[in-house]
């Protein structure tokens, strides 16, 4: 429809490659919204007579029940929408809703609105999901359990504390999402191709009308720009990371050598020939699904690369990894919510993994350390106890007064006062004394767990009010050109 | 329907979460033909009877001509085309089509074949592009034009030499994809879940039957490997970002400022409301697609990255990226080899830029050096001769004698030599004068382009060779099962 | 040093492989301080006597003179420290430097400190380059040039409007990298290897004296997470692309065909062999540099992507990133600072460009959009003119009356009113008309530019105040063990 | 040295920007080398004189036992080391030796030579570690173990079938450097800046003295383009990968959960603080270093994305991966090459890890299979056996007669007989039975490693011979300007 100037045809294969459709369609609602609200402001400045913008609105209403096909000739849905609303509208009043805008900035707006939506939504996610950690974590403040590094035990510690590690992280990874909102939640509409318009449009108006908070102001950087694109996938592939940490520790505790762990059935899947599987499927396409949205950021930036200013048609290309990124974020947080309500939590496992292993060994040496012994020489005498336990096959516990002798350098301690440490270090005691902030010590639990929740209160009061900003305004815009429809003269 | 074990029931966004049918769609032939493969060799190694084979073959045949939806309750195509199978071979048969597979050898199978296709047909592209930069080279033998360097124009040379740098860049393409299939076209059927079988099945005769070269044997390894699909997607980015440089080349060139080249309409749009534009939006689209071919890259190895042996759920999205990354190569090259079919070169202003720089200095310096003047010399000789044109906007020919002079810092060569090799070495003198090899001298061009076309008939023939190989085995396994299905008793 | 229960020795490559020394150097002046804090605080909780800390606290700060070599058996800094440590103080006292402490809080407190740095050296720079930007539009309010949209003259516009977008842009980077810093600047120090410690620390203290604002609490989160570093790159990278558009603008219209600006000589280099060159390397280097940042980025995600929780050595290699990145943000910010400040506008270069092109064909369009004809059809009516005038090589104004005719369809407007809004539409007209918020109107530059002046100082004095509350700290703990290491009993 | 016509001076801060002294070193010998042979060459052609050859070669000899140090004030190695012939030849001959040639050309013969040596490295190392992986094979015939899909017990196979499967992938990681080496090991030297030179050189002649096989011979391509360090660091990057995998399999296994493995103390690390821990650091680095060279392979992807024809200065920034890349590459090969041959089976775990899962039901499954049952009837009998065992705590041949009678649905199979299979089908049982080709069953074991053995002989000599071609060559050439300096007349 644009194309009066050039004489060629275009060939289906070359209209398949430069078009963008079956991307669009997560933005078409967004567009016609735009439309409206654009239309509007063309009234309210007398830009237009009341009749166009009745004839424009009213085709453009019709077209919100419209279900789009990919099937098209249409190079994308902003040229679909308005050769619509021209042949519902006529030429004369249709012909007039594209004054004083661009396909640049309304390509922009459309994935504003998109993305606004998306992060309020992710939000809301990760509220519910760092709730039920916590909840689970209450629950769990007496669920002794091995903590490992490089996969090896290392320290005693308690399940909640593990569970609040995560809520923590997922706090970051939502006040990321938080505060990008506002660098997204900016109008670029009235921005045009790229330099302005000399129409006498009002930029503020259009922008109100779609609840914005404010513009994205120079016209340039409004239809070139996208890095909050960029911000937006970048911050979503960090979320993914985190989740898929936490999906790698459950599939390992889900091995029948862990079995720390049992996923309910509807997370995993058997096998299409060994029907002993129980496979947790969920959490290894979360692992995978991390790797698509990193692929995404790279395409992202790798476009973003070297571009001039301006609109280019690269650009169109960004658009392809907004929807499935949004789709995999959402996803993944909502299937790890259920699962982590309905996991199993196998006690006795966890319990005996820590029997079996060597993990309060740090206590007996931080015990030494609090009798005066120097922290590296300590390091070195229960270093040797470990040796000669594993070497026998023994828990340090079941070690002769004999044996524990040997480890002693040069009297840095008495050996019965190091045999009786030994005998009544227990995971229980190694809890009890253990109270750095933050750690794994009984007494900092539910201090924890209570400023969370205090936390979790606050971002779900915020994003809700956010949610409601957009919808309210968008509902004022729908009253209004119903109004405006009906009164048709 | 491998559920038996797992009580739960999926809710429905956990489905969608687990299931790859919108994915499968591109390999759903090649898993019916597969499937086919496996029940014939079944049947002849006796392991179903005629009349099961019959029914299960007759059953696939028919879905063939079924149009999948993406609506269905299966996780994965496997899962579906099985279960309709069983649906219309009934459960006696049907039940034993899966006998001595798993879905882990059936999907890297579709995998294989799926994306043996894609690299003929990219073969058989890639001749074609090469194909028209060659015959275009043969007609641009004496177009003169500008060489760049750092965008800045660094030497005298022809359009033809231009053009078969791109040859020879896609030919390496071309090569990597060639000795690449040899890598893909091995049978991973009869590899089982991980382990292989105890059914006495004859990997070789499916492998014949659907046209491989071979097995990839060890039934680990078949089942966990990737590395040809990393292979075939950075392969393909490679390629593209050599495509993706020749669009910035031509898309700089297609600027008012340069005007060297115009695109034919058909591949430039204009602008939604500047109507001057000519814009070259496929070119653009080209580099935007590279970003996104190189971002599926980078999800395939973030992907394998740390993943332990045997299937995981995570490779389940190593499939997303290849319909994609297919479709981009393929068109990318369709397009570019119509744009370079139909564009307009701008002989005169593509000589009138080179009358307006200073590309032939580097003639200059190399003349005095044949008289003897060491390099270093001649290049502080000709860059004040280029300083004294430009600060007094002259061309070097320009240059009065008194001028010429004020360049020679000690008797190196005689002024009047100097100048007189100045007034007589122009764009086309140097042309004449370039010999190496491989250079943009007038004699080296036809010896290229003749050269290039015997390279290209032998990688067209090979890949005419390779895709018939494929098409008659499984031209011949359908005949044989239409024989089987016909003689039903 | 750590290595008394495994037997084995480590051979050279091994320990190579292993090792992180040579990224460590950059860290080594914050591990030094870090452990100072923390001995300061084991005397405050009489952890350690007086006098064990005045030699820890003396050997450390002699460490601070000592330049690290590369050839070290040790596996990382901290090691390294801690044995000089115990070598200059003793096992006694020098041992007990370790106690209550890991390496695990201890690289991630070294990191946080580094990026800490980092991040507010990056705010300044961005200040100032903003402020560059801002300086120059004040000049270019008159400097009329074409504005490009796929690399396509779109529109007439003003450079200071050019130099604005860009402004704009930057700022979304600087405020990224602002609040980020909050996310940096909390102290792990104190979370030991996973899960705390039982020895009676005060962590609250160490942060404060080390100058960080709060605690990264949880000690698992503290020791695995690295979100921190993700984010700081993810954000280099998203200013690293800005800077590549800018670079690609400015190499673009450095070439002879554009001409629109000449960088300053110490910007550019010319050619070892043709004196005439020119290149804009440092421009294309930024484009370079930027591609290895968002390299580094996918690093980091890939690394992080399906690693347990706890410490993982894979960790290690994340520090490798941090270094180049900043190296490459901060010089790219220095050099293009340095690069806007020195270079050469063309005016009459850009003036020219438009009066060859027909950008000023929307201004046209729009003038009878105020006249009452609808867009679309004066999108029509204003893409023949342009048509006509291409095809006979006139400009607009050069058209007779008789040709403007032809392309008024059924007298949507009077000939004679159409051409004489042709004639009249200039870049100056076009310029004061433009009247948009944001666009390139005349009228709107200075309001930007006084906003723009506003927005700068706010982030360069929240900057000054961060910066000097950290030097301030730790300026406070160099006292504080001064006047302890003097005060030697 | 090349700026005579530049007035500005770099500060030192954009000329470390510029620099790529430091990424340079390894370059250095290739180099010189380079040098020399183009030397000798014009020294052929009679463009330079014997005495200026003499001079030239000899300064370069003696360059070649100096260290460069990063404190240079050259751009890079090349302006370096001709300034420095310079120096000690004279102006009057070391000013020759820049004849015909360009730093275009001669770094990308550098990168040439430098990765035409790596990769014959990586080939030497990949036969070694495939040599350790067919011999420990060779042992652990009859080591039986679990297979996993999922990280969950699947199959019953072999140790040394596992080993062979990482044989196998290998093999292909092999091919592929294998087959890259000769789109790498080809000349580019006198290619000049970008279209060649009028000087009567011989590429032919410095292509043979080097040890190439052939040129990279349009001279745009050759300076242009970096698809072969593309290639290079993207098969880098899918070997990682492989050895990722390997790595997180033995990572697992070294848990005391699994304690499949354990690791020789010489690749394990102790913890600071945890003196009872024994860490896969090394098993960890290379999951950590595979993100890495991914990191490279996206960085050089997106540099040469949408760059111009040409040589940019971006490319410069290529070479910053080369050298890490190769680093990681082979000293991971080394590492997990001694891990291999110095680490310890546990066969009793792996053994009993079999006795307390249900890994023989598939052979159950086809067991019934082998007697009639459809395999999906067989699924389901066996998976009813599967879960009434699992509930009950018992393994399946603790199954009484009238439970095992639950499991069959409708008399599709006698409960004796069924009962009977499950009683005899024992791990052993299983892998005798199993004999499909390429799977874990025993009789393919054999066989299957006489092949590889073939095949690591096929590679090695072909990587011997190359590296003797390439050695021999440089033999030749040094002996040649051996000879001509010691004539110096």
């Amino acid at each position: 429809m644009y194309r009066s100037r050039l004489e060629g045809k275009l060939d289906e294969n070359t209209l398949e490659f430069l078009s963008s459709i079956s991307d669009d369609f997560q933005i078409a609602k967004y567009d016609i919204l735009g439309s409206q609200a654009h239309t509007l402001m063309l009234l309210e400045n007398k830009i237009i007579t009341k009749i166009e913008a009745q004839k424009i609105l009213g085709a453009l209403e019709k077209l919100k029940k419209v279900k789009f096909s990919a099937k098209s000739e249409a190079e994308d849905i902003h040229e679909l929408i308005e050769s619509l609303v021209i042949k519902k509208a006529g030429k004369e009043a249709g012909g007039k809703m594209h004054t004083a805008r661009s396909r640049n900035d309304q390509v922009t707006l459309d994935m504003r609105m998109k993305i606004r939506d998306d992060v309020n939504n992710i939000c809301f996610c990760l509220t519910e999901v760092i709730s039920t950690l916590v909840q689970l974590s209450e629950k769990h403040q007496n669920t002794i359990m091995p903590l490992y590094t490089h996969l090896q035990q290392a320290q005693v510690g308690l399940f909640s504390h593990f569970l609040l590690a995560y809520a923590d992280a997922l706090f970051r990874d939502l006040d990321r999402f938080y505060v990008a909102y506002g660098r997204i939640n900016e109008s670029p509409l009235g921005a045009g191709p790229v330099g302005g318009t000399s129409i006498p449009i009002d930029r503020q108006l259009t922008a109100k009308m779609l609840g914005f908070k404010g513009l994205i102001e120079n016209s340039i950087d409004a239809t070139s720009s996208r890095d909050f694109v960029a911000e937006y996938v970048g911050n979503s592939s960090i979320l993914m990371t985190n989740l898929s940490r936490m999906a790698e520790d459950f599939i390992i505790w889900s091995t029948s050598e862990f079995s720390f762990i049992e996923l309910s059935d509807k997370f995993t899947s058997t096998s299409s020939v060994m029907p002993q599987k129980k496979n947790p499927d969920i959490l290894e396409l979360i692992r995978g699904k991390t790797a698509q949205v990193i692929g995404y950021q790279m395409a992202i930036l790798s476009n973003l690369k070297g571009l001039p200013s301006g609109y280019n048609r690269d650009l169109q290309q960004i658009k392809v990894s907004i929807g499935p990124t949004t789709t995999i974020v959402i996803s993944s947080l909502l299937v790890i919510n259920s699962l982590l309500q309905t996991m199993t939590i196998n006690e006795k496992k966890l319990r005996q993994a820590i029997d079996e292993g060597f993990s309060i060994s740090l206590d007996v040496a931080e015990h030494l350390v609090r009798k005066g012994v120097p922290f590296r020489v300590s390091h070195k005498i229960v270093g040797h106890l470990v040796q000669l336990a594993a070497n026998s096959n023994k828990s340090l516990t079941q070690l002769s007064i004999s044996e524990v002798k040997e480890t002693i350098p040069t009297n840095e301690i008495d050996v019965k006062e190091l045999y009786q440490i030994i005998q009544t270090t227990t995971p229980e005691s190694s809890l009890q004394t253990r109270r750095s902030q933050g750690s794994s010590g009984k007494s900092e639990q539910q201090r924890m767990i209570s400023e969370r929740r205090r936390k979790i209160q606050a971002y779900a009061t915020g994003t809700r009010k956010r949610t409601n900003e957009v919808s309210e305004a968008i509902e004022n815009l729908e009253n209004n050109l119903k109004t405006l429809i009906k009164n048709k003269t």
